[in-house]
């Protein structure tokens, strides 16, 4: 028996919307802003759910890698922005642990993660979490965000991950308010396509 | 700026320990001591952490995908051995949710799932889990298995994915034991390479 690789590309309209590498992003809501923008992109240009995220080095500033939800463009549950980001972050370093590779990564998210993602948080060697739109936005908009420990930005700065929430907040529930008017797809596992 | 694509490939030597295709797994016990094979053999082959998983259809007992750790392998703190069996399956049947695919699918692991594995499950669209060792053997070994919520076989019983703990644990967890002797790497994202 032989199985077929997985393979998750980053739409090539990225391009198009990321600023030059050069770019400096020395506030948290500037590097908001750009994963909002990656989320309201996702949305025209029809490559899946209304969620951005990026990987930052905190010491300079930079954009280490995007990412934008692809699960229903590469037929993949577990490709949400923030898992994508992050594992283009690790490819581009080399190391499973963005930590141990000497990195001070913040992960940018639009909406706070959903359980599987917030589970994957400490396993990638990020410093930060910042969030802009709320969980509960996110449910409000239909989508299930999973069974979270309660309390948990509490336990991610337990484990050394400092969490900041409502990051631009009303622009990030914008785009979630955007994807719920023009009837994007709700999608999760329980039998929808 | 452009980014390389996220791209994880089974290892060459699983054709070797998997069956033929037609061969069926009728017991709980049988799909179990596959996926601790593939555990054991991960060790054996020096391609990752002590843990296997596997996707069977239900209906008729074939395998459709198996996963095992490829978290070193891959430089990648996502591929965990369930999530490579369930995005490997879902890459074949064509579908982000196994269930919306027409699959009535288990999802066996040597192991029980760490938190990020836990928060994916009910994306995937599995009807049921099935576990060897528990996350307490995991733990015992020196393996972070994250912050779950509080009951959480009761959380995806309500989600309608039905939880089998416990089949064939000792040799589950003789795996592991195994791996502790031998001195495998006990990797985290907390800095370790």
């Amino acid at each position: 028996m032989s199985f077929p690789a997985i393979k998750l590309s980053l739409p090539a309209w990225l391009c198009e919307v990321l600023p030059a590498p050069e770019k400096v992003f020395v506030t948290a809501e500037s590097r908001m802003a750009l994963v909002i923008e990656l989320a309201a992109a996702n949305i025209r240009q029809g490559t899946g759910g209304p969620f951005g995220a990026a990987v930052f080095d905190l010491d300079n500033g930079r954009l280490i890698a995007p990412g934008v939800n692809l699960v229903t463009a590469t037929c993949c549950s577990v490709a949400h922005a923030e898992l994508v980001a992050l594992m283009t972050a690790q490819r581009l370093v080399g190391n499973f642990s963005l930590a141990a590779a000497g990195c001070n990564v913040e992960l940018t998210s639009s909406t706070e993660p959903c359980a599987m993602c917030l589970g994957a948080l400490p396993w990638a060697g990020i410093r930060q979490l910042s969030c802009g739109a709320r969980d509960s936005d996110a449910r409000a908009v239909g989508f299930d965000e999973g069974d979270k420990p309660p309390h948990w930005p509490y336990l991610l700065e337990k484990r050394g991950i400092r969490v900041l929430r409502d990051i631009c907040r009303p622009q990030a529930v914008a785009v979630l308010e955007q994807y719920r008017k023009q009837g994007g797809e709700i999608y999760n596992g329980k039998g929808q396509s």
